[in-house]
Protein backbone atom coordinates (compact mmCIF):
# COMPACT_ATOMS: atom_id res chain seq x y z
CA UNK A 1 0.00 0.00 0.00
CA UNK A 2 1.34 3.32 -1.14
CA UNK A 3 1.57 5.66 2.10
CA UNK A 4 3.36 8.28 0.41
CA UNK A 5 2.13 11.64 0.41
CA UNK A 6 2.77 13.84 -2.98
CA UNK A 7 2.85 17.42 -2.66
CA UNK A 8 0.13 19.03 -4.46
CA UNK A 9 2.03 22.72 -3.84
CA UNK A 10 3.47 24.84 -0.84
CA UNK A 11 2.13 27.89 1.28
CA UNK A 12 4.22 31.25 0.39
CA UNK A 13 3.25 33.22 4.04
CA UNK A 14 4.57 36.17 5.69
CA UNK A 15 4.95 33.47 8.31
CA UNK A 16 8.29 32.06 8.39
CA UNK A 17 8.94 30.69 11.93
CA UNK A 18 6.75 28.29 13.78
CA UNK A 19 7.02 30.61 16.81
CA UNK A 20 5.83 33.03 15.61
CA UNK A 21 2.61 31.70 13.75
CA UNK A 22 -0.66 31.77 15.35
CA UNK A 23 -2.02 28.55 16.70
CA UNK A 24 -4.82 28.70 15.12
CA UNK A 25 -6.23 31.01 11.75
CA UNK A 26 -8.82 32.12 13.52
CA UNK A 27 -6.22 33.86 15.95
CA UNK A 28 -5.19 36.77 13.71
CA UNK A 29 -3.39 34.90 10.88
CA UNK A 30 -2.90 36.23 7.54
CA UNK A 31 -3.76 35.99 4.36
CA UNK A 32 -1.13 33.33 2.24
CA UNK A 33 -0.78 32.32 -1.41
CA UNK A 34 -1.30 29.07 -1.88
CA UNK A 35 1.07 28.03 -5.47
CA UNK A 36 0.06 24.84 -6.59
CA UNK A 37 2.12 22.64 -9.09
CA UNK A 38 0.29 23.31 -13.09
CA UNK A 39 0.01 19.72 -13.05
CA UNK A 40 -2.76 19.71 -10.65
CA UNK A 41 -4.81 22.70 -11.87
CA UNK A 42 -7.24 20.27 -13.59
CA UNK A 43 -8.32 19.99 -10.04
CA UNK A 44 -9.14 23.18 -9.50
CA UNK A 45 -12.07 23.34 -11.81
CA UNK A 46 -15.39 24.70 -9.50
CA UNK A 47 -13.49 26.53 -7.10
CA UNK A 48 -14.14 30.59 -7.38
CA UNK A 49 -13.18 33.38 -5.61
CA UNK A 50 -15.19 34.14 -2.42
CA UNK A 51 -15.56 30.72 -1.73
CA UNK A 52 -14.53 29.10 1.11
CA UNK A 53 -12.34 25.52 0.81
CA UNK A 54 -10.69 23.00 3.52
CA UNK A 55 -6.83 23.07 2.94
CA UNK A 56 -4.74 19.85 4.47
CA UNK A 57 -1.22 20.78 4.60
CA UNK A 58 1.45 18.89 5.93
CA UNK A 59 2.93 20.51 9.08
CA UNK A 60 6.49 19.81 8.14
CA UNK A 61 8.02 21.22 11.13
CA UNK A 62 5.76 18.89 13.71
CA UNK A 63 7.88 16.35 15.88
CA UNK A 64 6.27 12.89 14.71
CA UNK A 65 7.58 11.51 18.21
CA UNK A 66 6.13 13.16 20.36
CA UNK A 67 2.71 11.82 22.07
CA UNK A 68 1.91 14.02 24.63
CA UNK A 69 1.93 17.51 25.69
CA UNK A 70 0.43 20.50 27.54
CA UNK A 71 -2.12 21.82 25.10
CA UNK A 72 -1.11 25.27 23.82
CA UNK A 73 2.69 25.10 25.51
CA UNK A 74 1.01 25.83 29.22
CA UNK A 75 2.86 23.68 31.61
CA UNK A 76 0.01 24.94 34.29
CA UNK A 77 -2.34 22.81 31.96
CA UNK A 78 -2.39 18.82 32.50
CA UNK A 79 -0.61 16.72 29.87
CA UNK A 80 -3.05 15.59 27.19
CA UNK A 81 -2.61 12.63 24.39
CA UNK A 82 -1.93 14.48 21.35
CA UNK A 83 -5.37 12.94 19.55
CA UNK A 84 -7.27 15.00 21.95
CA UNK A 85 -5.69 18.08 20.77
CA UNK A 86 -4.67 20.44 17.70
CA UNK A 87 -0.63 19.82 18.48
CA UNK A 88 1.46 20.15 15.25
CA UNK A 89 3.22 17.05 16.82
CA UNK A 90 1.87 14.07 16.03
CA UNK A 91 2.51 10.82 14.46
CA UNK A 92 1.05 12.66 11.13
CA UNK A 93 1.47 16.12 11.09
CA UNK A 94 -1.40 16.63 9.22
CA UNK A 95 -2.73 20.71 9.39
CA UNK A 96 -6.74 21.37 8.71
CA UNK A 97 -7.68 24.74 7.69
CA UNK A 98 -10.69 26.68 7.13
CA UNK A 99 -10.05 29.41 4.67
CA UNK A 100 -11.93 31.87 2.31
CA UNK A 101 -10.25 31.97 -1.23
CA UNK A 102 -9.97 35.28 -1.91
CA UNK A 103 -8.44 35.44 -5.05
CA UNK A 104 -7.20 32.73 -8.03
CA UNK A 105 -4.73 32.97 -10.51
CA UNK A 106 -4.26 30.43 -13.24
CA UNK A 107 -1.14 28.96 -14.23
CA UNK A 108 0.94 29.81 -17.13
CA UNK A 109 3.53 28.31 -19.32
CA UNK A 110 4.87 25.70 -16.51
CA UNK A 111 3.81 28.66 -13.60
CA UNK A 112 2.04 27.51 -10.68
CA UNK A 113 -1.51 28.37 -10.46
CA UNK A 114 -2.26 30.42 -7.46
CA UNK A 115 -4.72 30.69 -5.03
CA UNK A 116 -4.88 33.46 -2.21
CA UNK A 117 -6.59 32.33 0.77
CA UNK A 118 -7.33 33.89 4.56
CA UNK A 119 -6.73 33.24 6.83
CA UNK A 120 -4.04 30.49 7.20
CA UNK A 121 -1.17 30.13 10.60
CA UNK A 122 0.83 27.39 8.77
CA UNK A 123 4.34 29.00 7.83
CA UNK A 124 5.85 29.43 4.33
CA UNK A 125 7.66 26.41 2.57
CA UNK A 126 4.72 24.52 4.27
CA UNK A 127 3.69 21.35 1.89
CA UNK A 128 -0.34 21.91 0.73
CA UNK A 129 -1.89 18.25 -0.06
CA UNK A 130 -5.20 18.69 -0.41
CA UNK A 131 -7.89 20.88 -0.92
CA UNK A 132 -11.69 19.88 -0.34
CA UNK A 133 -14.78 21.52 -1.08
CA UNK A 134 -15.99 23.09 2.92
CA UNK A 135 -19.40 21.91 2.37
CA UNK A 136 -21.09 19.29 4.77
CA UNK A 137 -23.42 18.00 2.96
CA UNK A 138 -22.84 15.25 0.34
CA UNK A 139 -20.97 17.08 -2.81
CA UNK A 140 -18.64 14.31 -4.63
CA UNK B 1 11.44 16.13 4.17
CA UNK B 2 9.92 12.96 5.01
CA UNK B 3 6.35 12.39 3.90
CA UNK B 4 5.66 8.76 4.68
CA UNK B 5 2.69 8.42 6.49
CA UNK B 6 2.71 6.54 9.38
CA UNK B 7 -0.98 4.51 9.78
CA UNK B 8 -1.69 4.69 14.07
CA UNK B 9 -4.54 2.02 13.22
CA UNK B 10 -7.55 0.89 11.47
CA UNK B 11 -10.75 0.80 10.18
CA UNK B 12 -13.46 -2.34 11.30
CA UNK B 13 -16.24 -2.38 10.14
CA UNK B 14 -19.21 -3.80 8.11
CA UNK B 15 -18.86 -2.14 5.56
CA UNK B 16 -16.28 -4.28 3.30
CA UNK B 17 -16.35 -2.77 -0.11
CA UNK B 18 -16.33 0.74 -1.62
CA UNK B 19 -19.60 0.53 -3.83
CA UNK B 20 -21.98 -0.45 -1.17
CA UNK B 21 -20.27 2.75 1.29
CA UNK B 22 -22.60 5.98 2.10
CA UNK B 23 -20.88 8.65 0.54
CA UNK B 24 -20.85 10.74 3.35
CA UNK B 25 -20.87 9.79 7.54
CA UNK B 26 -24.47 11.66 7.80
CA UNK B 27 -25.99 9.01 4.69
CA UNK B 28 -26.68 6.18 7.42
CA UNK B 29 -23.11 5.17 7.98
CA UNK B 30 -22.71 2.45 10.44
CA UNK B 31 -20.42 2.33 13.47
CA UNK B 32 -16.84 1.02 13.75
CA UNK B 33 -14.23 0.03 15.58
CA UNK B 34 -10.70 1.94 15.32
CA UNK B 35 -7.66 -0.56 16.06
CA UNK B 36 -5.26 1.24 17.67
CA UNK B 37 -1.62 0.63 17.57
CA UNK B 38 -0.50 -0.45 20.82
CA UNK B 39 2.30 2.36 20.92
CA UNK B 40 0.12 4.53 20.37
CA UNK B 41 -1.94 4.64 23.30
CA UNK B 42 -0.67 7.26 25.45
CA UNK B 43 -1.72 9.41 22.47
CA UNK B 44 -5.31 8.91 23.64
CA UNK B 45 -5.28 10.32 26.96
CA UNK B 46 -8.24 12.92 27.37
CA UNK B 47 -10.48 11.59 25.19
CA UNK B 48 -13.44 9.81 26.72
CA UNK B 49 -16.72 8.02 25.47
CA UNK B 50 -19.21 10.60 24.34
CA UNK B 51 -17.04 13.35 22.87
CA UNK B 52 -16.56 14.31 19.46
CA UNK B 53 -13.56 13.47 17.58
CA UNK B 54 -12.03 14.13 14.37
CA UNK B 55 -10.56 11.40 12.53
CA UNK B 56 -8.24 11.03 9.37
CA UNK B 57 -7.81 8.09 7.08
CA UNK B 58 -5.99 7.20 4.11
CA UNK B 59 -8.37 6.03 1.75
CA UNK B 60 -6.70 3.44 0.34
CA UNK B 61 -8.52 2.70 -2.49
CA UNK B 62 -9.09 5.78 -3.99
CA UNK B 63 -7.82 6.45 -7.48
CA UNK B 64 -4.43 8.79 -7.60
CA UNK B 65 -4.36 9.72 -10.63
CA UNK B 66 -8.02 11.46 -10.94
CA UNK B 67 -7.92 15.21 -11.45
CA UNK B 68 -11.44 15.95 -12.04
CA UNK B 69 -14.93 13.73 -11.51
CA UNK B 70 -19.02 14.32 -11.80
CA UNK B 71 -20.04 14.66 -8.30
CA UNK B 72 -21.78 11.62 -6.82
CA UNK B 73 -20.70 9.49 -9.39
CA UNK B 74 -23.59 11.21 -11.45
CA UNK B 75 -22.88 11.77 -15.41
CA UNK B 76 -25.92 14.20 -15.43
CA UNK B 77 -23.75 16.68 -13.14
CA UNK B 78 -20.90 18.38 -15.07
CA UNK B 79 -17.23 17.83 -14.33
CA UNK B 80 -16.01 19.49 -11.61
CA UNK B 81 -11.87 19.65 -10.16
CA UNK B 82 -11.89 16.87 -7.18
CA UNK B 83 -10.65 19.77 -5.14
CA UNK B 84 -13.68 21.37 -5.38
CA UNK B 85 -15.48 17.52 -4.61
CA UNK B 86 -15.21 15.50 -1.00
CA UNK B 87 -14.61 12.71 -4.02
CA UNK B 88 -11.94 9.85 -2.74
CA UNK B 89 -10.24 10.04 -5.73
CA UNK B 90 -7.97 13.18 -5.72
CA UNK B 91 -3.98 12.98 -5.49
CA UNK B 92 -3.74 12.10 -1.50
CA UNK B 93 -7.16 10.18 -0.87
CA UNK B 94 -6.90 11.92 2.85
CA UNK B 95 -10.38 11.12 4.03
CA UNK B 96 -11.87 13.67 7.24
CA UNK B 97 -14.98 12.30 9.44
CA UNK B 98 -16.63 13.86 12.52
CA UNK B 99 -17.52 11.04 14.78
CA UNK B 100 -18.97 10.58 18.25
CA UNK B 101 -17.26 8.43 20.45
CA UNK B 102 -19.18 5.60 21.83
CA UNK B 103 -17.15 3.92 23.90
CA UNK B 104 -13.16 3.16 24.42
CA UNK B 105 -11.35 0.15 25.51
CA UNK B 106 -7.48 -0.01 26.48
CA UNK B 107 -4.80 -1.82 25.37
CA UNK B 108 -4.45 -5.08 26.58
CA UNK B 109 -0.74 -7.15 26.31
CA UNK B 110 -0.13 -5.82 22.72
CA UNK B 111 -3.39 -5.89 21.90
CA UNK B 112 -4.95 -2.85 19.95
CA UNK B 113 -6.83 0.02 22.20
CA UNK B 114 -10.31 0.20 20.08
CA UNK B 115 -12.67 3.12 19.94
CA UNK B 116 -15.90 2.26 19.05
CA UNK B 117 -17.23 5.33 16.75
CA UNK B 118 -20.17 6.47 14.75
CA UNK B 119 -20.93 7.55 11.96
CA UNK B 120 -18.09 6.44 10.02
CA UNK B 121 -18.23 5.15 5.72
CA UNK B 122 -14.72 4.26 5.63
CA UNK B 123 -14.61 0.84 4.86
CA UNK B 124 -12.64 -2.10 6.91
CA UNK B 125 -9.14 -1.83 6.71
CA UNK B 126 -8.95 1.61 5.63
CA UNK B 127 -5.74 3.26 7.57
CA UNK B 128 -6.52 5.84 10.01
CA UNK B 129 -3.76 8.54 9.90
CA UNK B 130 -5.20 10.99 12.90
CA UNK B 131 -7.34 11.77 15.30
CA UNK B 132 -8.18 15.38 16.68
CA UNK B 133 -9.75 17.62 18.77
CA UNK B 134 -12.94 18.36 17.24
CA UNK B 135 -13.01 21.99 19.19
CA UNK B 136 -13.30 24.76 16.88
CA UNK B 137 -12.00 26.93 19.83
CA UNK B 138 -8.22 26.81 20.90
CA UNK B 139 -7.27 23.51 22.30
CA UNK B 140 -3.83 22.69 21.51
Amino acid sequence: MDLTLKPIGHVRSPLTNREAAPKQGSEGAPEAWIELDPMYAPALLGLEAGGRALLITWLHQGERDVLQCHPRGDKNRPLRGVFATRSPDRPNPIGLHEVTILEMRPSEAGAPARLRVHPLEAIDGTPVLDIKNVDRQPAG
